[in-house]
């Protein structure tokens, strides 16, 4: 990638960089995002007008004796992303284009402007690819423009301008304005020092701020607030209680100081930092001798370009800069007849949503959406080799577009890799003296791939796992850091008892905030085909007449096929419990069962906040825990496709109140995730991994159990391995 | 084991059985427990008058160079189950005890009578045992009798007669008994024969019968249903639908035939054996590449006895006849001091509970409670190496007694591994340039103790995990085979509009039937101490007022200390969430919260029977999901220690209503996993395990996250592995 951009920083912007870094000692971080003001560094923020990875980053990310080439890749599917070469070709269309001439916007997104679904599905390897074609979303003088250019001939065949409201996600530039903007303020600078903080141990986040009604509309206006990184890497516990500054972003303006935290001490920073290399006491426990997943016949998929190739599944991977990863022609070889079958067209988590449980001034804004405002790709850092992911993974580049249109890499940031943890995919043992012990029972080995998104304070990390008897198993896993609160308090025993604490006293000084996570996934179902059927299959209670039966009641499972969208608006119920099937109604196996796949849930949380509440109105995609909507190719983004400070008019809760008819169409299942979060002293000053799941499973989609004939493990295939340390 | 005892079957038992294996070929089988009829074989039913486990198959079930040696060992905790000696000297008190001198009547449980758990708390290694004593359970003249033995004076202590209903456990002279009978009966033969079926391809189970009012009230009745065998070993696919025996166990009479059948083919042999070696098509996919868990310098627990020491952890573990594995004394180590602290006192699966829903003549009684009918011990075969538990693995055997008192080994019940599934146990990484990147990832390493019961048709895999941050994840995994039922269906365009079909049509002639399962843990927490509080913490959503917050609503977490029993009577809601957190609440942390665990519920499924249905009552204890009672020595066992034919009298939902005070006391926490199992095709012929779990996890239990300070993985950490086949 080195060959490609010299680094260059616009003049104004490099001045503006610099006052901050001297102010600043070189720093400012970001809750939700992080920035680089060093534009030699790598960073995932350093995405800006300014540079794309250098060669000795590359290295560092990726220890392979030869790092894949991106500057010469070229795409070998048509939903492959867009190439380094293809997002060069693209910023030189725009910058020909006569609007932007003069000059080039902000670039909020450029991405691959997928071909319509019948194209993709009826392409086969060998074909030539559809046009390609690249979506882009700029941001000029208060208005969204979103374009789209065909590469071939190379011009701009559709300009639309955004008059809804809601902003695009925000881009490295809009952090280093809303930094500037504070740093040049002297009431800022009289407060800071009043709170004891030194002006370069200061850590100063833009957060992305929500609509709140008509006083903070219709502009993009941002929260500023501050943190001292003295002592610490973890600057995040050590917060700068009552200080929130509101900025515009456009404006270049402060619109106000608010300063309610005097009288709040700032935490200490002891005990603070999590880094490896800093801890000096010894772990209380008795030390876990090395463990590893070996294959010492190598891994047994393949990764062509994002084609991934596995045991009895094939399907397309590839990084986003907003959804993180996208799932796409996710397809099973059939146990019988061994084809391969549609089960999924795509699938991504498509929004989040972060509501923290605090209604007073510098808190009641964060109700974070994470994929629309930040990107849950442009926060994804490179994974850690051997921890993130095990020895036998192999890692998968991403080539996402800066805000100046240029090409950069994020080296590792998708890693897959095959997993045995121990577990059984079936057994049965039994005793039969006719023909002796029966004892089968077989290894479970899965498909993992995964990315790591930190999204300032939170890492989310997604997990899709396929296994070979056809289940998808998401995941997602919370760490990271908590968003704190300070207090005045040091001992629960201070708290007065009408005091509204709205969280736990995690370490002195220091409330880890109550709040919410719920992560929405977007499920084009594809079984078998595009037209499918959602069916709920109740269990309900039926009684026996007298005399009957002995028993006076028993379940009968009821089929009832869903006609339209409101009846597909599924809270779920523990006690009107009902299984939840996508179907091919004109694909039905040997025994007339309709080939199907359920979504069985699990880490369910509903959210609780006011429907009319503005965050839970901007993020109505969470008033249900499932949805069904017909395939409409603008409705991929639950909160809408610009979230930032949006009022909700775009989102799956207003798409589905249309009622459409979902019944043998092509329908998108939505499953959204949730946790709630009440903090405790564990989570301090790192957060254990949390993490909950979700399944697709098939249901009569196989004539019978696909992996009966799956061998056993043999002793013959064990690895023969020693201590690396003993060599 | 082969030094203890001869081979010797009583003379009239002998003739029986020969007479059923020259009938039935040999063969026999139980739904829900299989069956030996021939005692020179292994079997963990031929435990009864006649037989422990040979040399020969100690052999073939532990690989070893140096199978552990039972018939000297010794105990070595209180806790620690009776051994060989102690079993032997039991039986020898209860041969020369006045009321059994003239015959040993059955024995149907003879395990440790636990010492008190203060008594057990005051331990230390090295300490004299306290006296060891074996808990009797005898059926005789049609009453359970319970005794207690102190086996050091070599004397019974205690002998007390059970009035209340229900019966003991069932034991392999029941099955015999019960299927004696029919074989004699010239009715049941010529149906048999009308049903097409070579007596020789007879297979028949005896099911346990719940009590049904008062038709088959106040003695032992067992139902036997009958399979064919011919040509599968996996006969619980070829049902002799509609044929239903009621058999007198004690008065070995049959009480009625019930043959309403005619007319439903029995299902074709084809396609149903699931061992590797009759599978002669391949597997439609790509082969996978051996995988495999591997610790070169070895695993890095050590199993002192059943004392079990890893990491941060150390707990009691041993096989039970009736629970399966009994986890005790669990503790983990503080991060901070280093120092023990108790988590759990003692944890095991009390009781399940499977209705099947249909309520019609031939399965109505299938509502089985596989604990206290079958044992998940007695079913639990010896682990399968290298696929029931992964290559690094520890195996445990179990003693168990036979119901004529003698001692027999269950080699390989239990497994122990560590494991590295490849998942995080906590990560961040962000850019910081004036201090570089941070990167920070640390892998998640487990403990997992797994046994797998085969009861009958179904395999219950239950792993107890324990992870480094102090969370226990306890989950069950299903596999084995669906209880179907015989139908004259071989399409579902066959099946009437109105007909009440009770489940899937899976494959031809065989319909899977729609039914639940249960497990119900026993969870005797002891945080730091036996005294602990039940404390609901329930997010409740708050509304703002006018002008107070931009915000409309949030969520506020408050927390109620339970006071009595009903009030810990717990039915999960989706809309009305809290955490449930078991206390000590005379042990805060340095900031003031209590020292805590919370449940974390998953795998979440209600019972929806009428609670006033036979079945409901005699399991009242799936009312709720979670129980909270006081500790109490005789309330363990979920559904009554007597469940067989149990009217309900003694379960966790009738002790519950006594409302009992349970604020900082000694106390238990019940937790139920449920399944609601509607079958498809693919879990025909055998089913792909399907899994839930639940976690205990610390809260404010450690002064702040108890791995901060753990090591990520390291490349010299690598083992250096080859494949064994290019050795």
């Amino acid at each position: 990638m080195e060959a490609i951009s010299p680094l260059r920083c616009f003049t104004h912007l490099f001045f503006g960089l610099l006052l901050i870094i001297s102010l600043s000692s070189r720093y400012s971080a970001l809750n939700h995002a992080e920035f680089s003001l060093n534009c030699t560094n790598y960073s995932p923020w350093c995405t800006s007008k300014n540079r794309i990875q250098s060669k000795s980053n590359l290295i560092l990310d990726n220890p392979k004796p030869e790092p894949f080439d991106h500057s010469t890749n070229t795409p070998n599917h048509p939903l492959d992303p867009l190439t380094v070469q293809e997002i060069n070709k693209a910023r030189s269309i725009l910058l020909a284009y006569p609007p932007f001439v003069a000059s080039l916007p902000v670039i909020h997104s450029l991405t691959l402007d997928e071909p319509d679904k019948s194209r993709v599905v009826k392409w086969a390897k060998g074909n030539h690819l559809p046009p390609r074609k690249a979506f882009v979303i700029v941001f000029i003088h208060g208005q969204s423009h979103m374009l789209v250019i065909d590469l071939g001939p190379g011009r701009v065949i559709s300009h639309v301008v955004n008059y809804k409201l809601g902003y695009p996600i925000l881009v490295t530039d809009d952090w280093s304005n809303a930094l500037e903007v504070p740093l040049a303020n002297e009431e800022f600078k009289k407060i800071i020092a009043s709170r004891g903080v030194e002006f370069f141990d200061l850590a100063c986040v833009p957060l992305a701020t929500g609509w709140y009604g008509p006083n903070e509309e219709g502009r993009r206006l941002i929260k500023v607030q501050c943190f001292s990184k003295q002592g610490t890497v973890n600057y995040f516990m050590r917060p700068i209680e009552g200080l929130t500054l509101t900025v515009d972003l456009d404006k270049n303006e402060m619109v106000s100081i608010s300063n309610t935290g005097n009288g709040i001490p700032i935490p200490k920073a002891t005990n603070t930092d999590y880094r490896f290399k800093v801890q000096n006491k010894p772990l209380n426990m008795i030390p876990v001798n090395p463990i590893s997943m070996e294959q010492p016949k190598g891994p047994s998929f393949t990764v062509d370009g994002h084609l991934v190739k596995w045991a009895n599944w094939e399907f397309h991977l590839k990084p986003d800069p907003r959804a993180g990863v996208i799932i796409s022609r996710a397809m099973v070889r059939d146990s019988e007849t061994g084809k391969l079958r549609s089960v999924m067209y795509k699938g991504f988590s498509s929004e989040l949503f972060v509501p923290y449980m605090d209604p007073t001034d510098g808190w009641y804004f964060k109700t974070y959406m994470d994929a629309g405002e930040y990107g849950m790709g442009w926060t994804a850092m490179p994974l850690i080799l051997l921890n993130d992911c095990p020895h036998n993974a192999h890692y998968m580049d991403a080539v996402f577009a800066t805000s100046d249109g240029k090409p950069y890499v994020r080296s590792n940031m998708i890693c897959i890799f095959e997993r045995y943890a121990g577990d059984i995919a079936w057994r049965h043992s039994e005793f039969l003296p006719s023909s002796s012990e029966v004892r089968e029972s077989r290894p479970k080995v899965t498909l993992v791939a995964r990315m790591a998104a930190s999204v300032g304070n939170y890492d989310y990390i997604i997990d899709w796992e396929f296994q070979m008897d056809g289940l998808i198993r998401i995941k997602v896993g919370l760490s990271g850091m908590l968003m704190v609160k300070g207090t005045p308090h040091q001992n629960t025993n201070q708290v007065a008892e009408d005091e509204n604490m709205t969280g736990t006293l995690v370490s002195e000084n220091v409330i880890g905030v109550v709040h919410d996570h719920y992560v929405t996934f977007y499920l084009d179902m594809d079984i078998d085909d595009s037209d499918n059927s959602f069916v709920k299959v109740n269990l309900v209670k039926e009684e026996t007449s007298p005399g009957e039966s002995p028993r006076k009641s028993y379940l009968k499972a009821k089929r009832n096929v869903v006609k339209t969208e409101k009846d597909a608006q599924i809270k779920l119920k523990l006690y009107d419990p009902s299984e939840l099937h996508v179907v091919n109604p004109n694909k039905q196996s040997r025994l007339g069962n309709p080939s199907g796949y359920k979504v069985v849930p699990g880490g369910t949380a509903a959210s609780l906040l006011d429907p009319n509440d503005p965050p839970q109105l901007r993020s109505g995609f969470t008033n249900n825990q499932i949805w069904v909507t017909p395939y409409n190719r603008s409705e991929q983004w639950a909160g809408g496709l610009f979230v930032y400070q949006s009022k909700g008019e775009d989102t799956l809760a207003v798409w589905s109140e249309r009622d459409r008819s979902i019944e043998n169409k092509d329908i998108v299942l939505w499953y959204t995730l949730g946790f709630h979060h009440i903090p405790c002293q564990e989570d301090y000053p790192i957060m254990p991994t949390v993490s909950a799941s979700f399944d697709l499973k098939p249901v009569n989609f196989f004539e019978s159990n696909p992996i009966l004939r799956a061998a056993p493990n043999d002793e013959k295939d064990l690895p023969v391995c020693r201590a690396a340390t003993s060599s």
